[in-house]
């Protein structure tokens, strides 16, 4: 799918579809007759639900598998806001189509297809400190980039990112969005150290001023600060949603991407999981923002979908729970007196 | 291997071996090379450095993992502290065997080998409200028939267990080996209700004033409330120490079980993980005491090995990156300006 024009965007998130409850009503259903205690397997039991609603079957299947990463340079790096020099996005690109960094290995041991996706890298957008980063025409080829490239066909979507200078847009996108201090939004990134933080601080402050008119409006914000990486992120979403694919979202870049959607629509998200809380400072209250609770929590803050792709492990087997387990009748096991049967 | 005596037990625990520092720097060092910031993904780095450890290999595998869960049933049951029929434990030890279980699942999608070992089911310990529930020979036997179980080439070991009323005597152990109100300790189990769990505080209260003289030895605490598969996991935990073979550690009474090692040692639990922080009361408070953060925590509360199977997948995920990813030097990344090179 692709979008004619920015006003197209609010059109779809105006008639967004929601989960299938018949389905999550049998799958229900049948967890109660494995042979389990009934809700004891938690989070997994709520994941089942959760794909079989989306994906509109009550035996839901992981057999399709896609990971997107989306990569973007950014403007704002001349305000010295990370300690890698800008070619690493493009390095770090060649690294993923080598099989070489972390999301590769996640999703071969997790059976996922991926895909990364470099978005104008010799083009790094506009500082937005000084002018929108992203204008219009630009910010719709970046959304449209991303809806193009869900696979309509996938069981499950998994959306990560890549950019050098990204966590600065992604605290600017949070703060403009949601507001708060800039510095309970602000952190290390790839590793700043305090003075690359101060310099990180000091971006968004001025780029907030800068840019406070557009606040009201989630897709003037996005355009004002960016990326394009962001930008596929929100067209990948609201495909996905489209389709009716569930999708699990990474850290706080992702999910700050992803909070333009749920600022046009506030179910807009609902389609979607966090895969884990991230140790970029901001990631925590962000979720709690968007009302997220992560998979997981493991410290992780590198980014590319590793941690949404750890959680397809995690998902991986909640289904095959769900898929394979016996009944209390087909295993002749004995329920709780009078709770069951 | 086999113990000859309770006081071979004590023994083998004065004498325990520590994980290899060396192969931990190694593996550290060989992070540092990676094309990630350094750090980046947080605890996934470290379960490295635990398996490279105990493992003694700068390359840790993940070839061959055992999973060894551990049935008995519970004369305490007599008290009414369970919603289920004993008849229900060899059930689901058949259940086991015919692969139509939870922890089928998960060891089949993660890839384990697993057994079940059903510890003289048709023979319930004593009642711990009246007597020692698990005499000294019975005690040993059953602490033997967890040690031999271990196979000694393993990679890595999973432990769970599976037995009608052993909440109850989980909440026992842990009441009797770190004190503290005993309706800190005693949860709903597989779904006792509010009368049900009453009977539990009750039981366990009784109990424990019965064995009060005991609590200074870890290892009559073991006998004065059982079970079987308690014993078993305290057997395969030493084994597995002495073959230098990390472990995962499952929910509430597979970590109460451990609890018995770290009584004997405090840094008896050094090669083992907790695999999730289970859903039942006391588990969180216990992982607290054994000083253990557990890997995943998603509201689980089945046992079985559950949580740990599913902390294999994690883990899984976590070898690949570092035995699989790119070094900056051989993908041609820039490293941050002066912290690496």
């Amino acid at each position: 799918m692709k979008f004619a024009s920015i006003s197209q965007v609010l059109e779809k998130v105006s008639v967004l579809s929601q989960a299938d409850e018949d389905t999550v009503a049998q799958v229900r259903d049948h967890q109660l007759q494995l042979t389990k205690p009934p809700g004891s397997l938690g989070r997994l039991e709520e994941l089942v639900e959760f794909l079989a609603g989306w994906q509109r079957r009550a035996v839901p299947s992981l057999d399709r598998i896609q990971a997107l990463v989306f990569a973007g340079n950014h403007g704002i790096c001349a305000q010295g806001v990370n300690p890698y020099p800008q070619s690493v996005t493009e390095q770090m690109v060649a690294n993923f189509k080598s099989g070489g960094a972390a999301i590769n290995q996640l999703c071969a041991v997790y059976d996922a297809k991926l895909s990364v996706i470099g978005l104008d890298l010799d083009q790094p957008t506009n500082d937005f400190t000084s002018t929108v980063a992203l204008p219009e025409s630009e910010c719709l080829a970046a959304i449209n980039a991303g809806a193009v490239s869900v696979d309509p066909e996938a069981d499950l979507l998994i959306l990560g990112e890549m950019g050098i200078g990204n966590s600065t847009v992604a605290a600017a996108l949070v703060c403009a969005l949601l507001g708060g201090p800039v510095s309970d939004w602000v952190g290390a990134g790839t590793g700043a150290d305090s003075a690359g933080i101060d310099r990180k601080v000091k971006a968004v402050k001025k780029g907030l001023a800068r840019h406070q008119h557009d606040f009201h409006d989630p897709l003037r914000v996005l355009m004002a600060f960016g990326g394009r990486e962001q930008a596929a992120i929100v067209g990948a979403v609201l495909a996905a949603r489209h389709y009716s694919i569930p999708v699990i979202l990474d850290g706080f870049i992702c999910c700050a991407a992803a909070a333009v959607v749920a600022g046009l629509c506030p179910s807009g998200l609902d389609h979607c999981l966090v895969g884990h809380c991230s140790a970029e400072r901001g990631h925590e209250r962000l979720l709690r923002e968007l009302k997220k609770e992560p998979l997981l929590c493991l410290g992780m803050r590198l980014g590319e979908g590793t941690g949404a792709a750890l959680a397809l492990g995690v998902i991986r087997g909640a289904l095959a729970c769900h898929n394979g387990m016996a009944t209390f009748a087909s295993a002749r096991v004995d329920s709780a007196e009078g709770t069951l049967t």
